[in-house]
Protein backbone atom coordinates (compact mmCIF):
# COMPACT_ATOMS: atom_id res chain seq x y z
CA UNK A 1 0.00 0.00 0.00
CA UNK A 2 1.20 3.47 -0.66
CA UNK A 3 -1.00 5.37 1.68
CA UNK A 4 -1.44 3.52 4.79
CA UNK A 5 -5.27 2.84 5.61
CA UNK A 6 -6.27 4.96 8.64
CA UNK A 7 -8.55 2.12 10.09
CA UNK A 8 -7.95 -1.44 10.13
CA UNK A 9 -10.81 -3.83 10.50
CA UNK A 10 -9.82 -7.26 12.30
CA UNK A 11 -11.93 -10.05 12.09
CA UNK A 12 -10.48 -12.81 14.43
CA UNK A 13 -11.65 -16.25 14.05
CA UNK A 14 -13.53 -16.50 17.63
CA UNK A 15 -17.70 -15.10 17.93
CA UNK A 16 -19.16 -13.76 14.86
CA UNK A 17 -20.35 -10.19 15.79
CA UNK A 18 -23.41 -9.68 17.55
CA UNK A 19 -25.51 -7.10 19.52
CA UNK A 20 -23.09 -4.06 19.62
CA UNK A 21 -20.31 -5.38 17.85
CA UNK A 22 -22.73 -5.80 14.79
CA UNK A 23 -23.67 -2.20 15.05
CA UNK A 24 -20.79 -0.72 15.37
CA UNK A 25 -18.94 -3.21 12.64
CA UNK A 26 -21.92 -1.59 10.48
CA UNK A 27 -21.02 1.75 11.56
CA UNK A 28 -17.22 1.35 10.94
CA UNK A 29 -17.73 0.68 7.25
CA UNK A 30 -18.54 3.93 6.15
CA UNK A 31 -15.39 5.01 7.12
CA UNK A 32 -13.87 2.39 4.65
CA UNK A 33 -11.23 0.62 6.64
CA UNK A 34 -8.63 -2.23 5.45
CA UNK A 35 -10.51 -4.99 6.07
CA UNK A 36 -8.46 -8.31 7.35
CA UNK A 37 -9.66 -11.65 8.55
CA UNK A 38 -7.79 -14.20 10.38
CA UNK A 39 -8.62 -17.52 9.00
CA UNK A 40 -12.43 -18.38 10.27
CA UNK A 41 -12.45 -14.67 10.66
CA UNK A 42 -13.38 -14.58 6.92
CA UNK A 43 -16.50 -16.91 7.59
CA UNK A 44 -17.93 -14.08 9.46
CA UNK A 45 -17.34 -11.90 7.09
CA UNK A 46 -18.49 -14.28 4.04
CA UNK A 47 -22.41 -14.37 6.92
CA UNK A 48 -22.08 -10.40 6.76
CA UNK A 49 -21.49 -10.17 3.00
CA UNK A 50 -18.35 -9.25 3.32
CA UNK A 51 -14.89 -10.06 1.88
CA UNK A 52 -11.43 -9.18 3.46
CA UNK A 53 -9.18 -7.55 1.28
CA UNK A 54 -6.19 -9.29 3.47
CA UNK A 55 -6.88 -12.76 4.23
CA UNK A 56 -4.36 -14.63 6.58
CA UNK A 57 -4.25 -17.87 8.22
CA UNK A 58 -3.37 -21.74 7.88
CA UNK A 59 -7.18 -22.26 6.45
CA UNK A 60 -8.10 -24.69 9.26
CA UNK A 61 -10.88 -22.62 10.31
CA UNK A 62 -11.65 -21.47 6.86
CA UNK A 63 -14.80 -22.57 5.25
CA UNK A 64 -15.74 -23.26 1.83
CA UNK A 65 -18.29 -20.12 1.88
CA UNK A 66 -16.37 -17.89 2.76
CA UNK A 67 -12.98 -19.12 0.72
CA UNK A 68 -14.74 -18.89 -2.52
CA UNK A 69 -16.16 -15.43 -1.59
CA UNK A 70 -12.51 -14.56 -1.18
CA UNK A 71 -11.32 -16.04 -4.73
CA UNK A 72 -14.52 -14.55 -6.65
CA UNK A 73 -13.27 -10.84 -5.04
CA UNK A 74 -9.89 -11.74 -5.81
CA UNK A 75 -8.63 -11.88 -2.77
CA UNK A 76 -5.49 -14.07 -2.79
CA UNK A 77 -5.04 -16.55 -0.12
CA UNK A 78 -1.93 -18.95 0.62
CA UNK A 79 -2.18 -20.82 3.65
CA UNK A 80 0.00 -20.39 6.49
CA UNK A 81 1.70 -24.31 7.47
CA UNK A 82 -0.51 -25.67 10.43
CA UNK A 83 3.08 -26.57 12.61
CA UNK A 84 3.77 -22.50 13.42
CA UNK A 85 4.95 -21.07 16.62
CA UNK A 86 2.74 -17.88 16.04
CA UNK A 87 -0.93 -17.99 15.88
CA UNK A 88 -3.17 -16.60 12.96
CA UNK A 89 -4.65 -13.45 14.67
CA UNK A 90 -0.96 -12.90 15.49
CA UNK A 91 0.08 -13.49 11.86
CA UNK A 92 -2.93 -11.39 10.69
CA UNK A 93 -2.01 -8.31 12.73
CA UNK A 94 1.39 -8.41 11.95
CA UNK A 95 1.03 -8.39 8.85
CA UNK A 96 -1.12 -5.19 8.69
CA UNK A 97 1.37 -3.60 10.93
CA UNK A 98 3.70 -4.24 7.88
CA UNK A 99 1.36 -2.35 6.03
CA UNK A 100 1.67 0.73 8.11
CA UNK A 101 -1.89 0.88 9.57
CA UNK A 102 -1.85 2.18 13.09
CA UNK A 103 -5.75 2.00 14.09
CA UNK A 104 -7.66 -1.20 14.72
CA UNK A 105 -11.17 -2.43 15.43
CA UNK A 106 -10.97 -6.11 16.69
CA UNK A 107 -13.75 -8.19 16.39
CA UNK A 108 -14.09 -12.37 16.84
CA UNK A 109 -11.21 -11.67 19.57
CA UNK A 110 -14.08 -13.47 22.17
CA UNK A 111 -15.75 -16.35 22.58
CA UNK A 112 -14.01 -19.33 21.71
CA UNK A 113 -11.52 -20.49 24.34
CA UNK A 114 -10.54 -18.81 27.45
CA UNK A 115 -6.45 -19.35 25.85
CA UNK A 116 -7.63 -18.24 22.36
CA UNK A 117 -9.41 -14.91 23.98
CA UNK A 118 -6.88 -13.73 27.09
CA UNK A 119 -4.38 -14.38 23.86
CA UNK A 120 -6.34 -12.06 21.50
CA UNK A 121 -6.92 -9.37 24.09
CA UNK A 122 -3.14 -9.31 25.16
CA UNK A 123 -1.55 -9.49 21.58
CA UNK A 124 -1.68 -6.35 20.87
CA UNK A 125 0.53 -5.88 23.79
CA UNK A 126 3.10 -7.58 22.18
CA UNK A 127 3.55 -4.80 19.07
CA UNK A 128 2.53 -1.54 21.76
CA UNK A 129 5.14 0.50 19.38
CA UNK A 130 3.60 0.25 16.15
CA UNK A 131 0.32 0.70 16.69
CA UNK A 132 -1.71 4.33 17.98
CA UNK A 133 -5.68 2.42 18.88
CA UNK A 134 -6.64 -0.99 19.29
CA UNK A 135 -10.37 -1.67 20.35
CA UNK A 136 -12.33 -4.67 20.69
CA UNK A 137 -16.13 -5.44 20.41
CA UNK A 138 -17.99 -7.85 21.90
CA UNK A 139 -21.58 -8.33 22.07
CA UNK A 140 -22.17 -5.65 24.83
CA UNK A 141 -18.85 -3.83 25.59
CA UNK A 142 -16.20 -2.17 23.85
CA UNK A 143 -12.55 -2.66 25.26
CA UNK A 144 -9.78 -0.15 24.32
CA UNK A 145 -6.44 0.26 25.29
CA UNK A 146 -4.86 2.89 27.61
CA UNK A 147 -1.65 4.59 27.97
CA UNK A 148 -2.36 7.42 29.95
CA UNK A 149 -4.89 9.81 28.46
CA UNK A 150 -8.71 8.86 27.31
CA UNK A 151 -12.13 10.72 26.53
CA UNK A 152 -15.50 8.05 27.41
CA UNK A 153 -18.62 9.11 25.59
CA UNK A 154 -21.41 7.13 26.69
CA UNK A 155 -24.52 7.89 29.51
CA UNK A 156 -24.87 8.23 32.64
CA UNK A 157 -25.06 4.92 34.97
CA UNK A 158 -23.08 2.82 31.75
CA UNK A 159 -20.68 0.40 33.49
CA UNK A 160 -16.85 1.21 32.85
CA UNK A 161 -14.44 -1.12 33.84
CA UNK A 162 -10.52 -0.05 34.27
CA UNK A 163 -8.15 -3.26 34.52
CA UNK A 164 -4.75 -2.62 35.07
CA UNK A 165 -2.76 -4.50 32.06
CA UNK A 166 0.98 -3.09 34.17
CA UNK A 167 2.17 -4.27 37.40
CA UNK A 168 1.23 -0.71 38.55
CA UNK A 169 -1.06 2.41 37.33
CA UNK A 170 -0.17 5.35 39.50
CA UNK A 171 -1.36 9.16 39.04
CA UNK A 172 -4.46 7.52 37.87
CA UNK A 173 -7.19 10.03 37.70
CA UNK A 174 -10.83 9.93 37.04
CA UNK A 175 -13.39 12.71 36.36
CA UNK A 176 -16.90 12.12 34.98
CA UNK A 177 -17.17 8.85 37.03
CA UNK A 178 -19.39 8.32 40.11
CA UNK A 179 -16.77 6.87 41.40
CA UNK A 180 -13.43 9.55 40.74
CA UNK A 181 -10.16 9.15 41.76
CA UNK A 182 -7.45 11.79 41.79
CA UNK A 183 -3.60 10.80 41.48
CA UNK A 184 -4.27 7.11 42.95
CA UNK A 185 -2.51 3.89 42.00
CA UNK A 186 -3.29 1.15 41.34
CA UNK A 187 -1.67 -2.57 40.81
CA UNK A 188 -2.54 -5.99 38.14
CA UNK A 189 -4.82 -7.65 39.79
CA UNK A 190 -6.73 -5.07 42.19
CA UNK A 191 -10.19 -4.20 41.44
CA UNK A 192 -10.62 -0.86 42.50
CA UNK A 193 -11.71 0.49 39.37
CA UNK A 194 -13.86 -2.17 38.17
CA UNK A 195 -17.69 -1.78 37.59
CA UNK A 196 -17.62 2.22 38.11
CA UNK A 197 -20.33 4.02 36.10
CA UNK A 198 -20.29 7.32 33.96
CA UNK A 199 -21.71 10.36 35.93
CA UNK A 200 -21.80 12.48 32.84
CA UNK A 201 -22.02 12.38 29.08
CA UNK A 202 -18.57 12.69 28.68
CA UNK A 203 -15.74 10.91 31.36
CA UNK A 204 -12.23 11.81 31.09
CA UNK A 205 -9.11 8.80 32.17
CA UNK A 206 -5.71 9.70 33.31
CA UNK A 207 -2.79 8.27 34.87
CA UNK A 208 0.74 8.85 34.83
CA UNK A 209 2.46 5.34 34.21
CA UNK A 210 0.87 1.98 33.31
CA UNK A 211 -1.45 0.60 30.81
CA UNK A 212 -5.36 -0.20 31.26
CA UNK A 213 -8.13 -1.92 29.32
CA UNK A 214 -11.24 -0.10 29.53
CA UNK A 215 -14.12 -1.91 29.23
CA UNK A 216 -17.09 0.09 28.20
CA UNK A 217 -20.90 -1.85 28.54
CA UNK A 218 -23.09 1.02 27.16
CA UNK A 219 -26.38 0.80 28.64
CA UNK A 220 -28.50 1.68 25.59
CA UNK A 221 -26.50 -1.62 24.09
CA UNK A 222 -28.54 -4.19 26.33
CA UNK B 1 -8.87 -20.58 62.53
CA UNK B 2 -5.50 -21.77 64.78
CA UNK B 3 -4.67 -24.29 61.92
CA UNK B 4 -4.58 -22.85 58.71
CA UNK B 5 -6.37 -25.10 56.26
CA UNK B 6 -4.03 -26.75 53.62
CA UNK B 7 -6.41 -25.95 50.83
CA UNK B 8 -8.82 -22.87 49.88
CA UNK B 9 -11.99 -23.72 47.50
CA UNK B 10 -13.00 -20.32 46.54
CA UNK B 11 -16.13 -20.15 44.68
CA UNK B 12 -16.92 -16.83 42.85
CA UNK B 13 -20.13 -15.54 41.37
CA UNK B 14 -19.25 -16.51 37.86
CA UNK B 15 -20.90 -19.91 35.83
CA UNK B 16 -21.49 -22.48 38.05
CA UNK B 17 -19.34 -25.51 38.25
CA UNK B 18 -19.92 -27.67 35.50
CA UNK B 19 -17.96 -30.31 33.25
CA UNK B 20 -14.26 -30.62 34.36
CA UNK B 21 -15.16 -28.29 36.93
CA UNK B 22 -17.44 -29.31 38.32
CA UNK B 23 -15.56 -33.37 38.19
CA UNK B 24 -12.32 -31.38 39.71
CA UNK B 25 -14.83 -29.85 43.14
CA UNK B 26 -15.92 -33.35 43.74
CA UNK B 27 -12.79 -34.78 43.67
CA UNK B 28 -11.51 -31.68 45.59
CA UNK B 29 -14.31 -31.92 48.69
CA UNK B 30 -12.35 -35.40 49.52
CA UNK B 31 -9.38 -33.51 50.82
CA UNK B 32 -11.86 -31.35 53.49
CA UNK B 33 -11.25 -27.77 51.71
CA UNK B 34 -12.15 -24.75 53.57
CA UNK B 35 -14.95 -23.64 51.35
CA UNK B 36 -15.52 -19.53 50.81
CA UNK B 37 -17.76 -18.21 48.91
CA UNK B 38 -17.67 -14.60 47.27
CA UNK B 39 -22.02 -13.57 47.74
CA UNK B 40 -23.30 -15.90 44.96
CA UNK B 41 -20.96 -18.52 44.66
CA UNK B 42 -23.07 -19.16 47.43
CA UNK B 43 -25.80 -20.02 45.04
CA UNK B 44 -23.64 -22.26 43.08
CA UNK B 45 -22.64 -23.71 46.50
CA UNK B 46 -25.96 -24.57 47.45
CA UNK B 47 -27.18 -26.11 43.93
CA UNK B 48 -24.50 -28.80 44.67
CA UNK B 49 -26.35 -29.24 48.19
CA UNK B 50 -22.71 -27.53 49.92
CA UNK B 51 -22.47 -24.69 52.24
CA UNK B 52 -19.40 -22.37 52.77
CA UNK B 53 -17.51 -22.07 55.61
CA UNK B 54 -17.52 -18.36 55.19
CA UNK B 55 -19.36 -16.08 53.42
CA UNK B 56 -17.69 -12.50 51.86
CA UNK B 57 -19.94 -10.01 49.67
CA UNK B 58 -22.44 -7.27 49.78
CA UNK B 59 -25.23 -9.76 49.12
CA UNK B 60 -26.63 -8.39 45.88
CA UNK B 61 -26.26 -11.58 43.81
CA UNK B 62 -27.17 -13.86 46.25
CA UNK B 63 -30.53 -15.44 46.64
CA UNK B 64 -32.67 -16.76 48.96
CA UNK B 65 -32.04 -20.56 49.08
CA UNK B 66 -28.92 -20.08 49.44
CA UNK B 67 -29.01 -17.71 52.12
CA UNK B 68 -31.14 -19.96 53.90
CA UNK B 69 -28.68 -23.02 53.43
CA UNK B 70 -26.05 -20.96 55.17
CA UNK B 71 -28.20 -19.61 58.01
CA UNK B 72 -29.68 -23.04 58.67
CA UNK B 73 -25.46 -23.79 58.80
CA UNK B 74 -24.62 -21.35 61.07
CA UNK B 75 -22.43 -19.65 58.48
CA UNK B 76 -22.29 -15.42 59.90
CA UNK B 77 -23.21 -13.17 56.94
CA UNK B 78 -22.07 -9.72 57.24
CA UNK B 79 -23.51 -7.83 54.49
CA UNK B 80 -20.26 -5.51 52.98
CA UNK B 81 -21.58 -2.50 52.01
CA UNK B 82 -22.20 -1.85 48.29
CA UNK B 83 -20.67 0.79 47.34
CA UNK B 84 -17.03 0.37 47.97
CA UNK B 85 -13.39 -0.21 46.04
CA UNK B 86 -13.13 -3.78 45.45
CA UNK B 87 -15.25 -6.43 44.79
CA UNK B 88 -16.83 -9.38 46.65
CA UNK B 89 -14.29 -11.72 44.85
CA UNK B 90 -11.01 -9.05 46.50
CA UNK B 91 -12.69 -9.11 49.84
CA UNK B 92 -13.13 -12.88 50.14
CA UNK B 93 -9.64 -14.06 48.43
CA UNK B 94 -8.02 -11.30 51.29
CA UNK B 95 -10.02 -12.92 53.90
CA UNK B 96 -8.69 -15.73 53.36
CA UNK B 97 -5.21 -15.17 52.84
CA UNK B 98 -6.09 -13.53 56.69
CA UNK B 99 -6.74 -16.54 57.40
CA UNK B 100 -3.66 -18.18 56.40
CA UNK B 101 -4.49 -20.04 53.68
CA UNK B 102 -1.80 -19.94 51.00
CA UNK B 103 -3.24 -22.58 48.34
CA UNK B 104 -6.36 -22.27 46.26
CA UNK B 105 -8.83 -23.96 44.17
CA UNK B 106 -10.98 -21.33 42.51
CA UNK B 107 -14.40 -21.98 40.63
CA UNK B 108 -16.78 -19.50 38.99
CA UNK B 109 -14.30 -17.04 38.18
CA UNK B 110 -15.56 -17.68 34.31
CA UNK B 111 -18.60 -16.47 32.87
CA UNK B 112 -20.21 -13.39 33.57
CA UNK B 113 -18.76 -9.90 32.02
CA UNK B 114 -15.26 -9.78 30.03
CA UNK B 115 -14.53 -7.56 32.70
CA UNK B 116 -15.56 -9.63 35.78
CA UNK B 117 -13.73 -12.39 34.20
CA UNK B 118 -10.47 -10.72 33.27
CA UNK B 119 -10.39 -9.41 36.99
CA UNK B 120 -11.30 -12.81 38.87
CA UNK B 121 -8.63 -14.05 36.40
CA UNK B 122 -5.95 -11.45 37.48
CA UNK B 123 -6.66 -10.70 41.38
CA UNK B 124 -4.48 -13.20 42.71
CA UNK B 125 -1.81 -11.30 41.08
CA UNK B 126 -2.46 -8.20 43.45
CA UNK B 127 -1.62 -10.21 46.77
CA UNK B 128 1.28 -12.58 45.10
CA UNK B 129 3.42 -12.51 48.40
CA UNK B 130 0.94 -13.77 50.01
CA UNK B 131 0.10 -17.40 48.51
CA UNK B 132 1.29 -20.67 47.38
CA UNK B 133 -0.92 -21.58 44.15
CA UNK B 134 -3.89 -20.80 42.47
CA UNK B 135 -6.02 -22.92 39.75
CA UNK B 136 -9.32 -21.55 38.60
CA UNK B 137 -11.65 -24.63 37.17
CA UNK B 138 -13.83 -24.67 34.26
CA UNK B 139 -16.02 -26.60 32.02
CA UNK B 140 -13.21 -27.89 30.14
CA UNK B 141 -9.82 -26.54 31.30
CA UNK B 142 -7.84 -25.46 34.26
CA UNK B 143 -5.29 -22.65 34.44
CA UNK B 144 -2.91 -22.35 37.32
CA UNK B 145 -0.31 -19.74 37.89
CA UNK B 146 3.16 -20.35 37.18
CA UNK B 147 6.16 -18.21 38.48
CA UNK B 148 9.30 -20.37 37.08
CA UNK B 149 8.08 -24.33 37.46
CA UNK B 150 5.86 -26.46 36.82
CA UNK B 151 5.05 -30.30 36.14
CA UNK B 152 1.93 -31.18 34.31
CA UNK B 153 0.17 -34.72 34.39
CA UNK B 154 -2.17 -35.34 31.43
CA UNK B 155 -2.36 -37.42 28.38
CA UNK B 156 -0.39 -36.93 25.06
CA UNK B 157 -2.47 -34.98 22.72
CA UNK B 158 -3.71 -32.46 25.62
CA UNK B 159 -3.90 -28.72 24.42
CA UNK B 160 -1.91 -26.69 27.00
CA UNK B 161 -2.02 -23.22 26.10
CA UNK B 162 0.95 -20.62 27.97
CA UNK B 163 0.29 -17.49 28.67
CA UNK B 164 3.15 -14.65 29.27
CA UNK B 165 1.22 -12.14 32.17
CA UNK B 166 4.37 -10.08 32.91
CA UNK B 167 6.17 -7.93 30.17
CA UNK B 168 8.54 -10.87 29.65
CA UNK B 169 9.34 -14.14 30.23
CA UNK B 170 12.94 -15.51 29.59
CA UNK B 171 14.96 -18.65 29.48
CA UNK B 172 11.84 -21.01 28.98
CA UNK B 173 12.33 -24.13 28.66
CA UNK B 174 9.57 -26.53 28.06
CA UNK B 175 9.79 -30.69 27.94
CA UNK B 176 7.11 -33.43 27.23
CA UNK B 177 5.14 -30.86 25.05
CA UNK B 178 4.93 -31.62 20.81
CA UNK B 179 6.58 -28.24 20.52
CA UNK B 180 9.34 -27.75 23.06
CA UNK B 181 11.26 -25.00 23.93
CA UNK B 182 15.12 -24.54 24.84
CA UNK B 183 15.83 -20.76 26.89
CA UNK B 184 13.49 -19.04 25.14
CA UNK B 185 12.18 -15.50 25.40
CA UNK B 186 8.22 -14.79 25.23
CA UNK B 187 6.61 -11.38 25.67
CA UNK B 188 3.26 -10.42 26.89
CA UNK B 189 1.20 -10.64 24.27
CA UNK B 190 3.04 -13.03 21.47
CA UNK B 191 1.70 -16.16 20.90
CA UNK B 192 4.70 -18.50 20.86
CA UNK B 193 3.04 -21.03 23.58
CA UNK B 194 -0.57 -20.81 22.80
CA UNK B 195 -2.19 -24.06 21.45
CA UNK B 196 0.79 -26.51 22.51
CA UNK B 197 0.43 -30.25 23.17
CA UNK B 198 1.02 -32.55 25.62
CA UNK B 199 3.67 -35.78 24.07
CA UNK B 200 3.87 -37.04 27.65
CA UNK B 201 1.78 -38.39 30.38
CA UNK B 202 3.99 -35.57 32.25
CA UNK B 203 5.49 -32.52 31.09
CA UNK B 204 7.56 -29.59 32.23
CA UNK B 205 7.69 -25.89 32.40
CA UNK B 206 10.69 -24.29 33.80
CA UNK B 207 11.63 -20.27 33.11
CA UNK B 208 13.97 -18.05 34.80
CA UNK B 209 11.93 -14.70 34.64
CA UNK B 210 7.87 -13.71 34.68
CA UNK B 211 4.54 -15.18 35.32
CA UNK B 212 2.61 -17.09 33.30
CA UNK B 213 -0.82 -19.03 33.19
CA UNK B 214 -0.82 -22.12 31.93
CA UNK B 215 -4.26 -23.21 30.52
CA UNK B 216 -4.92 -26.78 30.17
CA UNK B 217 -7.52 -28.45 28.16
CA UNK B 218 -7.31 -32.38 29.24
CA UNK B 219 -9.20 -34.03 26.30
CA UNK B 220 -10.69 -36.83 28.54
CA UNK B 221 -13.03 -34.11 30.04
CA UNK B 222 -14.40 -32.88 26.26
Amino acid sequence: MSDSPSLCLLMLAGEGPAGLALNELRTLMARQPYIVAADGGANSLAELGLTPHLLVGDGDSLNERALAACRAAGVGFTPLPREKDFTDGEAALSAVLDAGCRNFAVFGALGGGLDHQLGNLLLPLAYRERWDSVTFYGEDCRASYCFGQATLYGAPGDTVSLLPLSPAVTGLSLAGFRYPLNKATTLLGQSLTLRNELSAREARVEFEQGIMLIIHYPADSA
